[in-house]
């Protein structure tokens, strides 16, 4: 029996809560796939256009009525964790029940611990929310000091916050403890909630998202987890991507992947952040094993069959 | 040492985050007053105000941007779990560690099954949001056909939805186990996430909003909790409120707590549904008391000195 940590995108669950419960429906089978060959599953996921619907929606209402008060980021990535929490537990109870299988699914919400100084801070990367043209997000930020929108990967303009490193799960006790129970564990959602700790030792959110695989890859860590699955929309992972000579990876060393990175074989906030997390999941003990594969692959990759293997 | 549910009221914790971040830090002295005296505490908290302003907030954007989907009740009671368990982790955490108190806290998102045929769907009863005017709240309903406003104790017109009775927890092997394992555990938020088990054996949120001091009794019955303390912001329990003979109650039987209600001593959408809740949950079992005090008191009510007690 292996202990998998699941990064599931948050791009791959839906822009409204009837897209995102259909999404979770049809990505339950796969996750439960691997319960059912033997393995122990934790789920983490991301939150992009989710928090940055929440956090636009509240914005324009408190704009528009003072019924509605403006919330701030982390409150959102909290508001998030709930939101597709629940989902995500029904989703996978309703699997379980189906097939008969006694397990118990619980979604911790969860704070992650990140660093001040972080450089991320003063250079916004992580996209949120939704797409807008040049106009529409020039506009948004004349109207908005200090939001920064940039534009992202080809598909529109989106909105940019910092996207600090994790540093430590805050609440990594009720997380390993619901897993040594044989719970199914849902936590870290949306990269965590982060917080910075204060020297008086007390937690203070900070208006960032944390990346879901770098998340996912500190949750693994803390975990003692033997694999990080990060589930994508593609089976492997790709060099020279889109051009006639592209080759699909099976399994390559972590040097192997740092080479290839550092080449510009991956992508900048798609591939990139995913190997690197995969990366530093995979060097951080021996016989740690990081797999990029697509949602629906997941239980073929976990016997070999797909997706791209990364360790030392 | 006793098994304590503590119940919070949503309208005790403020309409922004920074009100509810203070109130909370305010809030948490109290509670971990009931741990410095031996006990183990379960806390559930109500979200009438939160849950409304989610609501309002997304479905108001909703009209104003097409990048804003409109979200269902359920899911925005979801979302309010996060937000306000996030907030009171982190402030329970606070105080912990200001007192030197090894203990860890832990928010499981909670999903209530409640009875589709509850006749509560046919009368919406339970005020959501913000307080309008009687114009205010005309137009709105004109605007939106199915939402219900009504006047809300003197203080104002209120969206009212239905509120079943809860029959179930769907994730009490998670408090249970955290329990056990001698977590501080923050369950059934909102009143949890309303859900009716559908013929196939799924679960399916359902619009509504169930009465936290209801779910907090239900919480303690399956708890096996030796108390329930619906905290509020009167000391006691009162007859004859407000008149000359106002008489403050410190003890009184299950019975007698009928018979008063019976005779209209507390108002109906206020005290009533805390004493018919603190009632459910002293009949459930003998030797189970149930609670009304204060927040700032409930340490001083648990040594006898503050609040009404209703037991068997």
């Amino acid at each position: 029996m292996s202990r998998i940590v699941i990064a599931l995108g948050g791009n791959a669950l839906g822009n409204t809560a009837e897209e995102q419960r259909k999404k979770i429906d049809a990505a339950a089978p796969s996750l439960i796939g691997l319960i059912k060959q033997g393995h122990e599953i934790i789920i983490s996921h991301g939150n992009g256009p989710q928090v940055g619907m929440i956090k636009l929606g509240l914005d324009t209402a408190s704009n528009v009525t003072d019924k509605v008060s403006n919330f701030p980021l982390p409150e959102c990535t909290a508001m998030s964790q709930g939101y597709i929490g629940y989902h995500l537990q029904n989703g996978i109870l309703r699997e379980l029940r189906k097939e008969g299988m006694p397990w118990y699914v619980a979604t911790i919400v969860s704070q992650i611990q990140v660093d001040p100084d972080d450089p991320a801070f003063k250079n916004p990367t992580k996209p949120i929310g939704a797409f807008y043209s040049e106009e529409e997000a020039g506009r948004i930020m004349a109207e908005n000091p200090g939001m920064v929108f940039k534009e992202d990967a080809g598909r529109g303009w989106r909105q940019m916050v910092p996207s600090p490193r994790p540093i430590d799960i805050v609440e990594k006790d009720s997380i390993l403890n619901l897993l040594d129970h044989e719970f199914i564990v849902i936590a870290c959602g949306g990269g965590g909630i982060p917080v910075i700790k204060r020297d008086d030792g007390d937690y203070e959110g900070v208006p960032a998202v944390i990346d879901k695989d770098f998340a996912s890859a500190k949750l693994a860590e803390i975990c003692n987890a033997d694999y990080l699955f990060i589930l994508t929309a593609v089976d492997r992972v790709a060099i020279n991507f889109g051009k006639p000579n592209q080759e699909e990876l099976t399994e390559i060393s972590v040097e192997k992947a740092k080479e290839l990175a550092a080449e510009g074989h991956f992508a900048p906030g798609s591939m990139l952040p995913k190997v690197q997390a995969a990366v530093s999941f995979a060097e951080s003990k021996p016989g740690r094993r990081a797999v990029i594969a697509s949602l629906e692959k997941a239980p073929l990759a976990m016997k070999g069959e797909s997706g791209t293997f990364i360790s030392m």
